[in-house]
């Protein structure tokens, strides 16, 4: 497989700090950030500098890597070192309490400490090792759902995406982006329409900057405009993220997905999931067991601080919704392309 | 059938001049804006405070008068006052060339003058009536569209509508937003949801105004989620416009029409079009001949003057879709609800 050189890295460990894409200024301006010291790491979790949940998980663990050097240079004891360590890590996910992936990664840097047999400095370069070690099991991942993916792009073909599932959604690469990213390597004639994804926009703000960025031709359309290119023979197919998965294959993502899957459906254009496995949570059956997050009403009012609409009017703004399993045509994963019947291929593949 | 009384008229004559609501200004101020001039009128169509189709037409029949009434004051002998006159109308047909409602009123008023056997105060007053006249048929019109809608709305619904088809397209009521003020008027516990409508986003700016200032309960969506609504059963039909209507009942609107109408046959949901008689057009035989308006880059790119992605992309905007005629459930028309088979239904109310 050709491998694509993505120019974005979300986060990476630099030697002695933690280098990332600051995401709060996407798309006016692209600039890195030094998280060079633990609180700093804190605050850039806590104001979403660092934002997907395999990027917040890989922050978790460099930051306590960044604890650990700060300490390391107070001359404790081995066992006080190992305490305050110890309490730091647990202040690090007080960041943002929610985030499972950030929960964790740092629970498993605690449990690294506790487990080592080396000294302080034994212990920083461990802590070192794994933060690395998990920024690549992350990026390994997503090049695998990739060339995976890549199998069911056909040459020359349009990609319709919905909202982010990109290198800037994980450490590196991405997962519906990523599929694109080793289309592209093996067929430069590929290219992407992406959804604006109102409404916070991360199609327009984040999926076309990065894909610009990497060079792959990309076209920028508004969220009703998918069914009229479809119709027009325009998109060959669907590809988007997930953020969990039942164990029947009903899929939830961003909002205005499930409107995509019905008029691919419509089309007869395959529509594809592309997510690691552990996004499928088998613990739940169907979809309807998900819970969907209702989001702030300005979301939906205003842009850019301005208003759009009536004042006073009702808003309901789900941040997610749920495609039912017999609108997709595969979940594409690292450890291969999932088929209907996805109570049988996901059991199956948990099963390996 | 209880009537429902608007607070909002678009464009009416007042005595000596032409008031209308100041459409470049909303949501953010609901303001009128008196036209006492001719000059004042064609500088009015041509910046868009004065918007919709029916309403430019209007406008035009208006600015007519205004012009007559300042030649009148010029003391110019009947033939010179006839010949200057038609002179500033042809001039105001160039303030929105392509308008085709415009053109239509302003010829009508340029043969009103060059029938009339008045004197000049005489024909001023013929002006005058004749404007009042239009003013007064369309609103018939959207009412009737109104009462026969209302029909179709059930007890308590909830009503999907995009874009604008409101009071502030036409000279008041509305179509689609005149079944919405009908069935309202007959019922106080329906509701509507609007979509935002990118790019343009009239839904969020104008609809959920005009509706709001009506006192009709109206909840604003952005354009993904009317599908995730539908599936919670939240929707109880989707009534909407239409600029262009085919002999078979293909009907354009604006874009992202035809996804919603794509989501509500997936869901068994009804799609109606609300649309004057005057929208269809039986020379077109299907609206694969709907020539799609491409329009400005800017409009996807930017909201309010500020990008929105990445600088680069591409973009394509198609103003309008066509929905097919086999998704539409029925097109409610000021002479009743044409139901499929269209050529067939379309072919006898035009016979009548």
């Amino acid at each position: 497989m050709t491998e694509f050189k993505s120019k974005i890295k979300t986060i990476e460990w630099q030697d002695t700090y933690s280098r990332m894409v600051d995401q709060t200024i996407l798309p006016k301006k692209f600039e890195y950030v030094n998280i060079t010291g633990g609180q700093q790491m804190y605050d850039a979790i806590k104001t979403m500098i660092v934002r997907g949940a395999p990027a917040i998980g890989v922050a978790g663990a460099h930051g306590v890597v960044l604890y650990a050097q700060e300490l390391e240079k107070e001359h404790l004891t081995r066992e006080e070192f190992i305490r305050r360590l110890i309490d730091r890590a647990d202040y690090l996910i007080t960041s943002r309490p929610t985030a499972v992936n950030l929960r964790w990664a740092v629970e498993q840097q605690k449990d690294l400490i506790k487990k080592s047999t080396s000294d302080i400095k034994g212990i920083v370069e461990e802590l070192k090792l794994n933060g690395i070690k998990l920024e690549n099991e992350d990026i390994e991942i997503n090049k695998k759902i990739g060339d995976y993916g890549a199998e069911i792009v056909p040459k020359g073909a349009t990609i319709l995406t919905h909202c982010n599932a990109g290198a800037l959604a994980t450490v590196g690469y991405g997962t519906a982006l990523g599929v694109v990213r080793s289309a592209f390597a093996k067929d430069n004639t590929i290219q992407v329409f992406a959804d604006e994804t109102r409404p916070r926009q991360q199609g327009a703000r984040i999926t076309t900057f990065e894909l610009t960025m990497d060079g792959i031709p990309t076209t920028l359309i508004s969220d009703g405009m998918g069914a009229y290119f479809m119709k027009k023979g325009m998109i060959d197919l669907v590809v988007v993220g997930a953020d969990r998965i039942a164990a029947n294959g009903d899929a939830a993502n961003k909002i205005g997905t499930y409107s995509v899957a019905i008029a691919a459906k419509y089309h007869n254009i395959p529509f594809y999931i592309a997510a690691p496995l552990s996004t499928i949570d088998t613990s739940i059956k169907t979809g309807d067991e998900i819970v969907i997050e209702e989001r702030s009403h300005e979301e939906v009012t205003h842009i850019n601080g301005d208003w759009i609409c009536a004042q006073g009017v009702n808003v309901i703004n789900p941040g997610f919704d749920v495609t039912p399993h017999e609108l997709i045509a595969g979940i594409i994963t690292e450890k291969g392309i999932l088929r209907p019947d996805y109570k049988k291929s996901i059991a199956e593949v948990f099963a390996k």
